[in-house]
């Protein structure tokens, strides 16, 4: 009665999958498996199947989800409400400020205290390089210690909502966004995506991008052009990981030395600023000893560095040398583009305006990443929480 | 079985009336026809009788409420939050200081970003004279946008929760203050109502509740006068709107100078503060210039000017001249309170004694218009949503 | 068919209890009868119960739920957050820094303003001596008058979260630890409890722990022995009513001199660092009145007669004194331990190791107790609500 025929073939996928998600966390896509990373996208496009045809997906009646923000943040923050409230939990935003998270004992405290009701601890710690999986993995060992002793009743799942090596609610919401574009993840094999560094007038963006986006593309086969100007390195291991997966899926990985090179018969390209790491360190070491002149010294000295690549922007002229002229442009958004939010930034405003309401597309999936990963590791079945729900025959609207 | 005799008669009136609010937003009242005010009456009535009577009016299952609160707000944040919270939906804040929103663009690109799973979006932004109204028809257009190029799968409803020129939910709550009190819509016609500019010890109030009341208050016929020192003229456009609407209802509305005269025989005052919009349009220009010593002058200098009209206080002496001495005194609250939040205020103590409990009541129907706003915007048929969630047979606490 | 065998005694246990909580507040146990405590605990059982079945309990379908901190929390606020989303309610925060609350008339303004859909309101109060306890009554009155009214169509009820007298959710939660650790509330009859004062750097601690412990356990007839160092005494009047509850239940109640003292022979000890109330007392005067160079001079005068007694440390050595040198150590949470958050502190790191989940543990009871007080005073009947959700048969998670 409530049964949905689409959504029914693919909950049937879905059960056929083995994954040993439940009861532990998402952190970095590169420690799952292909049939894990493949049913979060089984659970992203049921979720989405049953909002466009106003099926409640409410599989808590209560639960807390807890956010805590260690950078700023207006699209995560959003993406991580909405997903929550999509299952049927409500945010509690651990507020750092108003506490104090100091050292391992605190924080093995802490996660336990805040999570006698919680189902998920969605976290983001991207600002100090090596410290924010660290910090993640430390949390999450802290839950399994109190819910091994019985202290919590269940054990919430940790959700990485952008670390320091990885950021996997993105690259799979732009990993959905491939499948949509080009019909298919089948279709993803042999297509080639251009990852390349461009210049912003900003010095200490993330990595987590860019390595988020080399890591995964390279499991489905993906022809994958990494460049950046000299000394902008990705972390090594993750370089590694990338020369893994494709080496393993039949895929490319390949390390280019201009924006044009990368760009040459391109099928999507994926141009934004990140920080070389070995700055990132440098500011981590000086952030933590509060060594604000030497601070403001960095930032000079790589703000100066930056602006020798000033070339690199992605342009009409650029986009010309992609397939046909026409590759798909990708961004996590925002965007820095020239005359319009800076007078210098990643993509020109005609290469953006053609392609906004792609990236806002791509945007859309972030909330049913989140809801999938939630999904898969708080329920030991979640094809029958599903099921359940459904059954219910609740609509999310009235009417 | 479900059915409640008093709510089906409301029901069936509200079903009898065409609007073409679905979909589109709640700005300002005069750009809504009579039969969509009525309808926001209706669903007023029918949603505070249901409250009353214990039943659900849960009408969403899971979807978020936007707020963006551009100045300081307490009762209008908790009005909002009981209001989304009554039909179902989980408020989360916008906070622009984790953000940036600077020129049109990125409004269009927040304004996306936040909605995915967004069913509504109330904004304040009355600080800025010929700004707030502008932000918000920025944002609904790029809701619109996106909403037709398939980036939502909703359309969110903004909902003006003040601006620089209207505060619809305040005078609309104000208007079924009046219902209430009075016995009924109809009988409001003929009813002399006073808005009048009182002292405050503060200069920079907005305009747009004295803007509200007379712009609504003249549809139903009352005799509105307005009354308030040299200088403090309200923006020219509202006064006219005043003017087409009593003109078309049959009412009267007069402009007086004093607050004396205002309140002769009057069955309502209304006396509140607001600062002259020419002095409101100079410190927007200092504010956005940052000139903050010409700001300290203009402050000064309106203080100063306030402080001649030190008279115009609502007090014992001037309600004896309203309709036997016992005017239904009216305010949006907080109140300034001679003697007691300040030296010299808007209404003496003595008089707001006798009216607090009323105007609480006044405050208590905000929710309710607030809540209607949204079933109305979101709802093809708000009749069959509340008729559905009635059905559900679901006490809004159990026992 | 949904009835659970050990709830249905529960609950059969319960509705033998007459209570006078509806429409009242929870704020000070020593102004509840023993039957009030007992059924505070029973809902208590019952809840914990439930959520361990997988049954939901969420006795409300909407609601606001209004928390008040006027005091930094990390602990209080997910353990309100906890229990009020366990009820179905939302959490509204009323931060007063966006707001002002100056003086009586706007306390009373601003508890209406906030309750036109609100169930309970929480209330963290707890650093100016005689004035936490003093704010929640006066924003009790506020919630009578405007229920008797007819402003608001339901009284919430006020929570204390701490305050200058009483801690009560920490002190119940503390109790049903005891419970659950030594079987049943029999048990505790005859049984030692150390409340000591113990060393900590810093110097302006609420005194409402101990003066929630000495009130509270005192009623269960244990031997309550009270230590502190001279000019550390609590509140003369709570100690008055430890006095009277242990004559009236056959318990003990006596103040001793050192930690050792306190100790010897021990079943519990709840070694904990508080400010002497003359402090507190001086302390809220400057502060109150912005002299800030005295309360620099009052902290150092403060720290330094603290430091006479940095001995006053629950180690190994000490701990040997107690029962069989292993008396169950408890604390409010976070504990300061030597060596590991402090230099010197109220606990060796030794000793908080071995009960560092028994800690953990004692606080999970604490989203549970508010969770009961909110029931037992929202609900005239709340045996009965609790039946009707459990007849409903929605499972807390899907599946």
């Amino acid at each position: 009665m409530n049964t949905i025929p689409g959504i029914e073939t693919k909950l049937d996928r879905l059960a056929s999958r083995r994954t040993a998600l439940y009861n532990r966390d998402f952190l970095l896509t590169w420690e799952q498996t292909d049939t894990e990373i493949a049913s979060v996208l089984d659970v992203v496009d049921i979720l989405e199947a049953m909002y466009a045809q106003n099926l409640s997906a409410r599989v808590f009646d209560t639960g807390l989800a807890v956010s805590l923000f260690r950078d700023q943040s207006t699209r995560t923050r959003f993406s991580f409400a909405s997903a929550t409230n999509l299952l049927g939990l409500t945010v509690s935003d651990l507020d750092e400020t108003k506490s104090q998270i100091a050292h391992g004992e605190t924080t093995r405290e802490t996660a336990n205290m805040i999570s006698f009701l919680t189902e998920t601890v969605g976290i983001r710690d991207d600002m100090f390089i090596h410290e924010g999986h660290k910090y993640m993995t430390e949390f999450a060992a802290a839950l399994d210690d109190g819910y091994r002793e019985g202290v919590l009743l269940q054990r919430p799942s940790v959700i990485n909502l952008q670390c320091d090596y990885d950021h996997p609610t993105q690259s799979l919401a732009d990993l959905q966004h491939l499948i949509r574009t080009f019909g298919g993840v089948e279709n993803l094999r042999g297509k080639k995506i251009a990852m390349t560094w461009a210049y912003s007038p900003s010095y200490g963006k993330p990595l987590s991008v860019p390595q988020g986006i080399i890591t995964l593309m390279t499991r489905f086969g993906m022809d994958v052009a990494l460049a950046h100007p000299e000394g902008y390195d990705l972390l090594p291991d993750t370089v590694k990981v990338a020369e893994r997966h494709a080496e393993k899926s039949g895929g490319k990985f390949r390390k280019v030395s201009s924006m044009a090179e990368a760009f040459e018969g391109a099928d999507i390209v994926y141009p934004k600023s990140w920080a070389p790491f070995h700055v990132m360190e440098q500011r981590t070491k000086l952030l933590r000893e509060k060594r604000s002149g030497e601070l403001a010294a960095l930032e000079k000295e790589a703000l100066a560095n930056n602006a020798k690549f000033m070339d690199w922007e992605c342009n009409d002229k650029l986009m010309r040398g992609t397939r046909d002229g026409r590759a798909l442009y990708m961004h996590c958004l925002p965007a820095d583009i020239t005359d319009v939010s800076c007078k210098n930034g990643e993509v020109s405003a005609s290469v953006f305006d053609k392609y906004r309401l792609a990236t806002y597309r791509e945007a859309s999936h972030k909330p049913f990443v989140i809801a999938a990963m939630i999904l898969l590791t708080r329920f030991a079945d979640p094809v029958a929480a599903l099921r359940s729900t459904i059954g219910r025959g609740e609509s999310r609207r009235a009417g």
